[in-house]
């Protein structure tokens, strides 16, 4: 008798302490990308079809979690509706480079095994996470860039596409627009040793990336990332999305993560491996972790924003911006999807 | 009295201490790379020839920390050295791809500011290492990658070369026995899942990087590492040398770190930030750190070495190999260059 009351009482506390501190089970968790989204900015429409597409992507991944597949096959199923859809910045929809092409980067890392795959600078691959994918599971490869993971995905059986399908209008305006930038810019630079450096007037061209974290029945995490990278960039610049441990990384004894911002400050900071290092080492929670781990990217100058989710279902969505595309779903099936801070 | 009798005593504790564990005071630690490396299997001359470049590299760093330069002018001086000899895999005497080209990667960090640069796939920059130090200074990127690195370095004004001048007799031989091999196990493989798995026979086609770690007057460290990869890779493959935190990675709070081995596994476990991870978070020192990681990396299969030096000057350079080409310099000028275990 006694021990079913405590038992009851154990019970009662656990509910107690779920409902004040909101702790849900999640199950995904994803981003279509931070930097100055702003409701004043945003048509009704355009938030609507945003919101459609992020619900979208949740649906897709939690009905792979609900049909027992694993967290990597919600990660790929979600971010292909990110990829193809032409509003967020990863497959149609990218950013263009200053040479006016389409070039992509995609990685996904597995929390069990610890097995990864990237790919950079591709231009005919219609979803890169497939081919980020295709690498970690087909080859003894992490990573590959430019022809030769194109070649690879070809091999691999992928969906390969002519660069036009990655065209959107808006895109092509957001680098015409860039390249005027840079070029008023480049005169005021004159003379000056930055006159090489690139793109620092709208640092919102650095922005947009999409990602998501899934954790499945086995309790498996995974993670993945994939992006158009940088408006108006040059000389084959790769951004932190397909840097294993940069942008990406997964591991079942801390969380899966994956990044969005500016990237070169996600890489020097090494934010996703930071993040899953302060919750082994330190015994932080994942929230505590992806905190300081932003935190660090914004002493530094940098801005923008992440996901993150740990094997217990728990989420982090931080960021330093005026808003990122968010979402999760819960074990039960319950979709939220933000926008603004 | 009484006070003069106690510093006596404590510095004789204090060289008793330093005579047992034998502690010095490095400014510089280099490795040429990692791999079944056997007394048995060198003749007296390349043993003569490998330590005659490593003593030049350790002296090349050496004169720089002396001149009051920084670390990072000492690792690229060093490095520059064992790009320029035919003996290391990286610069002249890169290993071939597949296709029979040199495809370099390289990468700088300065513990300092936790800038960083990096490069990869580039084919006709004489010195990959300055290119990634070009990056890191004078663009706002990290890493960039193909012919766009490849045209930055030219309006860097970096010395370029024809792709001819990387070419070595030993090494275009090791591409055709790598090539021999694969096709053994192409047929061996025939339909199995594993049939597009590369370069499983002989594990050594993996090794061979050049790295340097330094820490000058000024108390700051910087780490470089460049590489021509692995023989006989396909599609683009990058390895861990360019990856800022896998093959690559400097923060004063705790270590330079430069890693060679079989860098996919290095990439998994972020090999060379889990290190400054462990020191910052879990207060191990940098000989530690170092094991611990290197044994992650064993763990799951993987092998290689490192180097590392923190900021008070003490230096780490495990391996889990047969051998590996390495050496210090103290701040005395004193060299040791060691290659068997």
């Amino acid at each position: 008798m006694k021990l079913k009351l405590n038992y009851s009482l154990l019970c009662l506390m656990i509910f107690t302490c779920m409902a004040v501190h909101g702790q849900k089970k999640y199950v995904m968790v994803i981003h279509g990308g931070a930097g100055t989204i702003l409701k004043k900015n945003m048509t009704a429409e355009k938030e609507a079809a945003y919101i459609a597409d992020l619900t979208k992507a949740l649906q897709k991944g939690y009905e792979a979690i609900k049909a027992g597949k694993t967290s990597m096959d919600a990660v790929e199923a979600a971010i292909h509706v990110m990829e193809d859809s032409p509003l967020f910045n990863a497959g149609k929809g990218s950013v263009f480079t200053h040479d006016g092409k389409n070039e992509m980067d995609a990685a996904v890392m597995d929390g069990k095994t610890l097995s990864a795959g990237s790919v950079a600078g591709v231009t005919v691959i219609r979803n890169p996470i497939s081919a980020a994918r295709a690498v970690m599971e087909k080859s003894e490869h992490v990573m590959m860039v430019g022809a030769g993971a194109e070649a690879f995905a070809k091999q691999s059986k992928l969906e390969i596409v002519d660069p036009s399908y990655f065209y959107t209008k808006e895109r092509w305006d957001g680098l015409q627009k860039a390249i005027r930038e840079d070029s008023v810019k480049a005169v005021l630079d004159h003379g000056s040793k930055k006159t090489m450096k690139l793109g620092t007037i709208n640092k919102d061209y650095k922005f947009g990336t999409v990602g998501a974290v899934a954790l499945d029945k086995s309790g498996n995490l995974a993670a993945g990332t994939s992006t158009g990278g940088m408006t108006n960039k040059r000389y084959g610049r790769v951004g932190d999305a397909p840097i294993i441990g940069a942008g990406t990384y997964a591991n079942n004894a801390t969380a899966g993560i994956s990044c969005t911002g500016w990237g070169e400050f996600y890489i020097r900071n090494v934010v996703a491996h930071d993040i899953s290092a302060m919750m082994e080492y330190k015994k932080m929670s994942v929230a505590d972790a992806s905190k300081a781990a932003l935190d660090k990217v914004g002493k530094m100058g940098g801005d923008g924003g992440l996901i993150a989710m740990d094997k217990q279902g728990h989420v982090a969505m931080p960021f330093n911006t005026e808003g990122m595309y968010r979402g999760t779903v819960t074990a039960d099936g319950k979709i939220e999807v933000l926008i603004y801070k």
